[in-house]
C-alpha cells in the first residue's frame, strides 16, 4: 500500500500490498516487470476519486482477474 | 503509437497502437480501463532505454500474453 515517489526508480516501490479487492475503485493500473532494480513485479493502482496510489499483489487471484477483466474491456 | 501528454486525461490518449510484438522492450505498462472519458481500455507501454511511450492493442493476443507473463513474474 505504501510506495515512494514517481519517476525512474532504482529500487522497489511497493512495501505493502492492498489485500482488499478494490477492483471497482481503480482508475488505472501500472505494471512494472521485475528487473535488476527490483526483482519483483510491481503493480500500482491509482484509485478513482482520491487519486491515491496503492500497491497490489501480483500473485493475488483477484488482481489477475481485475486486470484481465480490464483487458477484455468490460466496463468498470 | 501516438498519445497525448500525461496527467488526468478527459479523452482517449491512444490514436494508433503498436502492431509489432515488443514485449521484451517494455519497461512498464499502464492500463487504463474504459470510462466516461474514453470508452476503450487503453494500454500504454513505456519502452526500456528510450523511455518512449507506445499504445498497445488490448485485443492483441500477444499483449495479453505479455501482461500475464509479467503478472506471473517471469523475468524479462
Amino acid at each position: 500500500m505504501s510506495l515512494t515517489s514517481v519517476g525512474v526508480e532504482l529500487h522497489c516501490r511497493c512495501i505493502m500490498t492492498e489485500r482488499r479487492p478494490i477492483g471497482r475503485h481503480i482508475e488505472k493500473v501500472e505494471i512494472i516487470p521485475g528487473s535488476s532494480h527490483c526483482e519483483e513485479t510491481e503493480i500500482i493502482a491509482t484509485l478513482k476519486k482520491t487519486g491515491k496510489e496503492v500497491c497490489l499483489d501480483p500473485e493475488a487471484p483477484w488482481v489477475k482477474i481485475v486486470i484481465n477483466r480490464i483487458l477484455s474491456n468490460r466496463r468498470r
